[in-house]
């Protein structure tokens, strides 16, 4: 490793030690390095500002940081265990070309608010991106909702066959779920979306830096105030973003085992694409949704994510290291999250229904309720109704259609006001597109 | 245990089953109950609107849910083991009192959106309580902020003192943090407050429910339109509770954290008042800040509900009976942790400092920063300043209170623009003043 | 409340306060009221034995502790808000009935360590039931796998039929694994299984307890030694019960998962019997498997109980109020734990398979495993077999129990070693017939 | 990647899937090889005993194997993106070096039981490390708890100083549960060393291994029977290492606490050597204990590790794809955990106290449980002794040594009982050292 940027002279330093200290801390550190560039290049313009860089000492580091950027993205500057993490190799990397103009890119920041605001660049993208991917995810469900509206499917509770569905309920209620998803990605996003650089160690320091202007360069919708504050957000903010992203993951934990059981014999709903299934390496009549199956598994990931940081800010105010787990914690739960959503529009196009299958097990006991409210509707109170439609005679003569048809209540079968979800996804979507 | 609802002639029942089946439910009920009957209320109306019920049959069924209403309250009803759960409760009372026309209520609805019903309006009045609480306790900070802004204290990273820092600072910590506390909690009732009633089982009923007239009478911002997707909401919605009330107590848990330090001989810095403490069984000389101590452990609770949902919900759509235990986790956070939370106003307007003791353990190298910070602005590179700050010889000469007022960046100890905070704090009682 | 034992004159008490602090105490020390009974006799055999009791004190304090279990049992004896604790309420008793000599009761005692072996005794008592039950549902298990030995069952991996398999099979896991899960309540047993009593406040004081002797009263297998240690065991053995009840509920989930979906149409390979089922509100055709739903999802609540207790033990050494929750915590995962567990042996011993059913489903790609291996054994390399096996004309001509009967690997469906498993049974039983 | 074991001509594979199915399996295998590959010799034998493989066949494998070994250790052959996993990785070698010899590798096992048999000997590695790292600890505490045996500390509950304590109890403490941690890792150990090999996919195959001879081989203490139960304990026994484990690092976050309080100015108790703390980047005054707040976060992941497995494990019987992210899971925890435990040894030999200021702080107060017990020993009821002793007057003239050396109940300050720690952590040694 260089020199470490506090290291003292005559402090010996142990091996063993510092390689549990740096952790895996480059290699996440890649992941936040291009933000810190980006943050680190917004701070040279607010020492600027205060005259502790000159105007060419600016231009000088911004276009040293642009090359290191474009280094760093093209694999040529790789951030390895020779530096103690990004803070560091990107204020080495400043020093060994600009000298001491480099050495003053530190002025009144503090590697507490330097990895704050970078990583607050990072959730904030990550939660774009779980907003983007979850309004395909509703787009698409939404096409299949309105071509396959009136497609029978057997309606579940209990993994007992209850009434008769059909896949526009099935396809307009992953619909909906992802516009809430959405929604809460987006919310999230708005109230994590606040700068805390500038705030340094959590105490703030002797120089009036314009706080609000750099706000507006990174993009926020507002400075985070106390410098206090800042650190009390470590954890707290990563922890509302896992939620948002859980949100959608959630309900892809949900889909999965439905699909999951769609696609087994028992069931003989759906057949996978083939690239989304594998084989098995001792029996050969074996093909396996293993795709499915991973993506159901991928919210064990951000539920610990989410636990991992939680047992970790179990602290008294201010920066202690424990916090810099919280690193490898956002990185498991969204990279794992986002793998999985990632797959899902394309998998969801592309599912292909057996309707014949899933007509012809619809049996009779299905249009029980439909006879019980009938006669409900036409005055027998309804918990006799209810006992009379028990008996299996009542149940002839009915079809799938007729069942369907006349579930009309707002959100049901025969009539499903895919129009308004459509108009709640088309206002998110703009939501979205101001963003960028 | 009355007739059960469901119960067919010659079906026997094992009475330690339906023990293992009833659970705790009736006492769970207990707190949903009231939200039980504000909705059959509205089923009532609904139909009527129908037809199914005539205008005499609602005002009857309507007067006795008042009158039921008033006799739980009263404790003159009481949810008890005779019932299998409040829904039972429920239609039995109106039966018993009306005859047919208790009959009729249950008439397209299940207990399905029945207990979704009833408990996204228990939600809705945790959020509120959750958003009332946190800005009462935002304004107590505020309040302290501003009187003892220039107060100062140690300022601490790694439990080690770091710079001077102010109660200023401190106090202004929590009021951001509330004030962000109480926005999600808004947020997230916001995005919950959607109407489930007329869902049925999750796939509708033969009938056209006005639902948003339903969901108008309810106070609901919208209706949860695909019947499917109501049942799919189940879990992921108190999961999204229970994240916005964890934002509040996350918090309290490392502002207790400071307290209880503070309040050690060693910190010395806080005085507890006695009404906070508690003494010892056996040994004579100790006042204990028990209080303190389960706010901390307050966190735990919701955390644990968050997993009990977690580990419930991984399961393919419908209803499946495992979610019934989400009421239990939901009543466990919330409980807990409101009962925390609703305690902190008051130990905040309480608090009395040692404010000599706060200044007289400040030593000299807390001004090492400020030092090293002003040869930079004075031009020297900042890597150099730093290592020419470390010199003890450095720091003398400088007081707290000078420290704290060149802290001038937004949010630092000489700037803390406090009527920012003032500002969306105001904001957000709008917000919540509105919904009630 | 009646005063509390540590109350100070001129202090004065808030009530939301002391509410907020006694919690859901008193209710949750009615399970632990006997074992502090008992080790309450046991407290003061030991101070007779240091002359702070006489004979005569001993056998007074002796019965009156008798009387006190007997009208709690009976529920003459209501332990209730009255009291802040259970062991203020059996102290206040003895004073109450004996004056100056209860009034010596907690002599070298201290609530925390009256707690601690309370629940330590509880524990011991609950992880006994744990490994009764277990060894009850292997049993249960082994005498089915001897049973329907030979019964075909499609072997699912992923959810899709892969081999044949045999109802021996399937028995004989989960006599493996509630064989397995007996060892290792009873291992936990062994290693919770110390007297924490005689520690006070976690550093002792000053007499000579026996407290050798204490722990052989109280059946313990050793005395927790040091002081200090037995504060930091608060949490740490809590936990340990709580795992060693999840490894059964862990395995009860996922049978209850099998049964769910072997109870469904689309399987349709058992039976539950009638009382395990119940009816819905709503829709009059359903049968619900409420019973297994409720085990499977019991799971959820040991997980809760786990993260509530690590959650809440993030502390410097020492007692602090926080622990008071695990209390809670562990009568809210035991409570469900066993409750679902107790359920299992009858439902087992209860369940009807639909052997038709499961046999004519089982389709001929279920013997390419066969096949592929019979052409390796034969000369082949398995990766050659392997592809040959793939063509479904080699798999005809083949039978399920020809398939099972060469499976004579140990433990495969022609060669199961049951004997070998109730040995390993045999020897657990003799285990915990020696705890009696 | 090169060709997938099982695929099949004509099905196209794509490689965003692929990459998704990947995940970071073959990085994760690195840590598992070394076992796969041993296991591989195992099942050679097993092949060759059954006359699959001839004496010569059996032997270029075992040479192959070696020399795979040999070359995976010197980083000749890397495991990377170019296999699916491990697994394949093997085979290929084989295959490219033995031909068709090497194609019979595969003859009666599964991936799945490959996998198992792999990380069932990986587990019981880290839970021998385990066993010794905590034996080490307890060496050192016990060495430290014998010779600074009297020392004065502080005894501290709810935070709050309670009562003298001596170092002999602190470290006592320690040494007291990591003897218990050991014990945990060595009743682990025996309880999931057992043999799955030969279990296949769940359902055994139509040959008959010598499973038992392969358990002695790989030195199994049995071999795990029922296959079917060989795929339930994924998971399963995953979580009981871990649970292993985190007893130790559940104490080390407790540890760690104390430390880390011990080494703040405010308390001023301990020097933490310069090799465990490191500078700030900003404030040249600063010297923080990293090492202590790394060690205290690291029972985060070992808990994260934990839920991500049971999130993962609510699945029916048999194996499914989920199962396979339980590899990260363990590699996570156990790689946090041990890296954190193994830095234990060294930092504790390497405190140095601060005997005078943990004398000097010592008030009268903290005798006041001394007074009141030695009042009730001569005769007064103990309630009245406590309220007596309430009066600072009855606490004066007393030292700290006076006030441990009266404290001789067994694990008292007075009466340490130090041999019967060591004898029990001699015995566990010995028990460690068997199973080399």
């Amino acid at each position: 490793m260089t020199a470490l940027l506090w290291q003292k002279p005559g402090v010996s330093v142990d091996a063993e030690i510092q390689t549990f200290l740096a952790g895996d801390d480059v290699l996440l550190d890649r992941e936040l390095m291009r933000y810190d560039i980006r943050a680190s290049k917004s701070q040279a313009q607010s020492l600027q500002e205060l005259g502790i860089l000159t105007d060419h000492e600016l231009a000088d580091i911004d276009a040293a940081l642009t090359d290191l950027d474009a280094a760093f993205v093209a694999g040529e500057f790789i951030l390895d265990a020779r530096y103690e993490d990004m803070h560091s190799a990107i204020e080495s990397y400043l020093t060994e070309r600009l000298g001491d103009t480099g050495r003053k890119i530190h002025t009144g920041r503090s590697r507490n608010d330097q990895v704050l605001v970078a990583s607050r660049l990072w959730l904030r993208d990550r939660l774009q991106q779980t907003a983007r991917i979850a309004i395909e995810i509703a787009e698409v469900a939404l096409r299949r909702a309105e071509s396959e509206a009136m497609q029978p499917i057997a309606g579940f509770t209990h993994l007992q066959r209850a009434m008769v569905s059909s896949l526009g309920m099935w396809w307009g209620a992953w619909a909906e779920g992802f516009i809430d998803n959405t929604q809460r990605a987006l919310d999230t996003l708005q109230w994590i979306n606040s700068n805390p650089l500038g705030s340094a160690s959590g105490y703030g320091v002797n120089v009036r830096f314009d706080r609000d202007a750099a706000s507006e360069r990174l993009g926020f919708n507002r400075t985070q105030l106390i410098a206090t504050y800042a650190q009390l957000s470590r954890g707290k903010f990563e922890l509302a973003a896992l939620d948002a992203l859980g949100a959608s993951v959630l309900d892809l934990r949900r889909l999965a085992w439905d699909l999951s059981l769609f696609a087994s014999h028992e069931y003989g709903y759906v057949k996978l694409p083939a690239q989304y299934t594998t084989g098995s390496s001792l029996m050969p009549n074996k093909r396996n949704p293993d795709v499915i199956e991973l993506m159901r598994a991928s919210y064990a990931a951000v539920a610990a994510a989410r636990v991992e940081i939680e047992q970790t800010v179990s602290l008294p105010s201010g920066y202690h290291r424990d916090l810099q787990f919280t690193k490898g914690s956002i990185s498991h739960g969204f990279g794992r999250g986002l793998g999985a959503l990632a797959l899902v529009p394309d998998l969801l196009r592309n599912l292909e229904w057996n309707g014949e299958r899933m007509v012809e097990v619809l049996d009779d006991g299905l249009y029980a309720t439909d006879v019980a409210m009938e006669m409900a509707a036409a005055g027998t109170p309804f918990r006799d109704a209810y006992k009379a439609a028990a008996d299996p005679s009542t149940w002839s003569g009915r079809t799938p259609e007729a069942s369907l048809s006349a579930r009309v209540s707002p959100g049901g079968a025969g009539n499903l006001q895919l129009e308004t979800l459509q108009a709640r996804l088309d206002n998110l979507a703009e939501q979205l597109a101001r963003l960028d």
